[in-house]
């Protein structure tokens, strides 16, 4: 099939590149003229505007959005609708908070456009395992782009078989699904990245506790000096908590025992943000979910304003006098 | 009545203070001379070792141990246990453990001692205020001491009636309760510190999010500058969530807007952990609790191994690199 | 001063009372007209729609309206817009979603009108003990409502002065404060309400632990029952968390030592959820205020269908069957 | 290798068959002579009795004791001490708290045996894939003991290499590690499970998320009906949140898409609250852990004294009135 690849950073130009692999026909365009070049070198058709690349596409067109979400997306997406003719499609493959879809949605079928969003996972390795593909837009669209989705998904790979499973729709077991309507897509790659914070937590969390086996807090026979690299390899294999996340921690540890080349502030992008939204929304209860997004937050200041209340309540009614930083507390 | 009282610190000697106020005749003994002799200055009967006050008491004997839990408190109650007589009473009014306290009052009724545990509460106040007392121990000797308790107590002072009370025992009314058998003040100590530290960080987090109001990460509309001296100021009056804690941080703020000489880092003294450990044997859930006393660990560390490992994560699955300290994120 | 009352529930009726005590002169209107006639009957001036109200009251007119927040609200807001003329006041006493204030402001700037928002706190206690306010909005307008709001506020009363105190405003000590612009007032109370949520959360977990102590669970010499009413009574005395909370759940306790009449199940009334909405837009840790607000939620379901993945996966890995309800767990 | 196997429970009986598989000499027995007669039949030698195991193994004697922690580890421990010889190894493979393992090591030292721990993951999946093992003990003995962990490891088998790793032991990699002495071993198994809660509460969480989407509490075009079984099962493939657990919980919705079999009461085995002291001795924060394990604990009751509490406080400060079960809340 012939698609338009808009954004060609890590994850647009890998995308593309997988596409043309899978003997798609990939036209792209980036505000970076050397990204375009470069893709143009591994057989992609370039253009120089999103008006170019309009003219460039066949009838229906299908453009595929892969910018950060926010206002690069929003205002390529209404460029693009002013551009576009009855029938053609709209895909956003970023990130974009799944609200944005069900209006951007909405506003498209009054110009019968038809929008699918697709939540994308698979980060940097994507291009060679293939990418998990959440997808929210109409039935018939999606059916429609299929040769596209099946091209970029991991496909059944060696993946052991799911005991019990017997659906007709052998999509998911080909690594992407029809969600539900506009935004579904990006709602449940959504929530899959706020389980992931959770998930990255308890490892941390574990290890931390790991690591501090060894403090002098505690009496000397019940101090461990432990070896990570040795503890994630090993729960690798056979254990109850093998995960491709524990795989990545086990590469880490390895080069780096202490992992002394990070500070340990930890960035996050919205999806977790937006998981506790929807919680709340639908009054779940989401304890775990908000206290990893909770500890990003903290592992960016050094201090904070509600520390110091604490410290000054605690002068206020017993006269306790704070201690300097890395005192283990007052026991 | 008359009672010995050992260890005076900031604690101690008040309690001494206060019970010679109340016309008690009180011996005093700490390894500081200073302090023994600025108490004997103001009308308490100096001794130079516990075998010196057990002397000088007249049988049968009362022994207020106020000295820090753990060993300290242990070693003295060991050492006293040995000078006593059967009938005598010794009372740990520190913050031990109750599991202590079981197990001591198991060892002194075997020697005919009886023992009494009293969690005080009042901080520096306590000497003006009186001291609110949960008392754990033998019925009989409860009573006994009853002179003792009720002179410390703040009395039925101004606060007003509960409304619906009509309990016959008004102890709870003066400011103290027996709480049940060895073990249950301090148990019932242990869980008003537990509570304590969760109130204290309910008003830490709610400040900390109208300081951050003011932040370059919202809009311009959206950002208030808000006078936090006022607003703790105007809860104190008529709020659902009036409290002395709150007092304490208006009194706080009125006198340093920003808490500049506090650095945030929060010491805890045992307390709050072992409710944690009675939740978890009761099979209680402590979400509140356990989190006041987790960010009063992670005040106290400028970075964790937990932290780094999600750094290293995030880079093993996506290439994210780490942000410079106090950077607001990705978003 | 003249103010007319929109919405005579609990709470609009009561400050229309606090109102007329202190000599205002009161013009009300509700859906219900039992709600007017008896408020009539107290010396009020009644109007049976916003369009009588509109004319009844003198130039510049001063609506407070006090209906619930959300549809009511607005729709009312709305409806005085179109009615109102330059120069008239309208204050939003609800509990708005302090960012519906930013934009009705605006708009009412647009045709020269002063919108103000308070937040209210006070509950059923506030026609006696004077309610708290939290004012947002243009500094002249909140200046000329001053008389309004210097006799619904609690005044100084018996509260102790804040010791270091030295403000030049004493609106604080009042007991009301202007919070900063429109929206100011409302996100005050918002945060207010939150910690609220917060500290009604550690009073119940340590009540919990302290109820949960004669468990069956616990060896027999760890086990006490304990006296709740007596606790929550004595603790009220000199005890560090004493508080207006604390107050409550004495008289709650003292009439009905084991809640018999409560089901457990919690409401929320979006404050609890629109601060950690606002926590989380300032990347600031929460975990005390949303782990309160999720016990809410819990606690209004029987079961979850997380728990039952929970189950589902115990059972994959280990073959592990569940208990009956009320069972202790494995241990 | 000759080794008695003590107690043939699930895990025992299969380490048992794994390790004749390996061609081991094994010992057998158990309190239920049902399951010795079964394993006798296996190829295993019975016994009737620890005296009779004792005398039929050869010196040094091996013994593996694979009962539930608690008493009857303790006694069988104890009853073993006294009848083996000095060089004799006793090994325990259970869920022992480790430092129950550092006292018994201790004494076992100063009868000249030999104590080792083995925490043990692998639950019913073992016996086909292997037992990731995690090992606390002297360094001779332990390496007495590889033919043993050997033989019950994983093995190398399909996992992909660490890339990065060149560690010299490649015990890791073949599914067992020795964590350090007496204690270690069963302390990085209780780690592993505190972990284990955190990840299947993180899923947990996120899928209730994706459940209650189709809440009537949503509006209209926010509400999904999302297909659970294809997203776990997609999330299999490429996604980052990929691991067993996510395997696991795919098999259980491919096979009950509501798990409409689970009534949600989730168990817990002590691990998890051992990991969360470990932390608090440690002062590391555990959010993420102890919520996994409180939401356990909250599955197990139907409503909580704290919650009724809640109710008691808001109808004493707003006349709150509580809601029907199931409802929605005041929103």
């Amino acid at each position: 099939m012939q698609i338009g690849m808009i954004g060609l950073g890590r994850m647009g130009s890998n995308l593309a590149r997988r596409l043309m692999r899978g003997g798609h026909d990939v036209v792209v365009f980036d505000h970076s003229t050397e990204a375009v070049a470069m893709l143009a070198g591994e057989g992609a058709t370039p253009t120089a505007s999103l008006e170019e690349m309009t003219g460039t596409l066949s009838s229906p067109r299908i453009f595929w959005v892969m910018l950060p979400a926010g206002g690069a997306t929003e205002s390529t997406i209404t460029a693009l609708t002013a551009l576009c003719s009855p029938g053609d499609i709209l895909i956003d493959g970023g990130n974009s908070f799944y609200k944005d879809d069900i209006r951007r949605a909405a506003s498209c079928r009054m110009k019968q456009l038809h929008y699918v969003d697709v939540g994308t996972s698979g980060g940097v390795w994507g291009l060679e395992r293939g990418y998990c593909m959440m997808i929210g837009g109409p039935e018939e669209t999606v059916a429609q782009l299929d040769p596209i989705f099946s091209t970029l998904a991991p496909g059944y790979g060696t993946v052991v078989r799911t005991p019990g499973r017997d659906a007709k729709d052998d999509r998911a077991e080909r690594g992407y699904i029809h969600a539900g309507p506009a935004g579904a897509g990006h709602f449940v790659k959504m929530v899959h990245n706020g389980i992931e914070y959770g998930l990255m937590a308890a490892y941390a969390e574990g290890f931390d506790i790991l690591r501090n086996k060894s403090s002098d807090r505690l009496p000397d026979e019940e101090r461990f000096d432990l070896n990570l690299p040795d503890i994630a390899e090993v729960w690798r294999r056979g254990s109850v908590i093998s995960s491709w996340l524990l795989d990545l921690s086990a590469a880490a540890l390895a080069k780096d025992h202490m992992l002394e080349k990070y500070a340990g502030q930890v960035g996050d992008s919205g999806e977790g943000q937006w998981t506790i939204d929807a919680a709340m929304e639908e009054a779940v209860p989401a304890y775990v979910l908000s206290s990893a997004l909770f500890a990003r937050y903290r592992s960016r200041v050094h201090d904070t304003f509600g520390d110091k209340l604490l410290s000054a309540m605690r002068f206020g009614f017993g006269g306790h006098v704070e201690l300097p930083l890395g005192e283990p507390g007052e026991k």
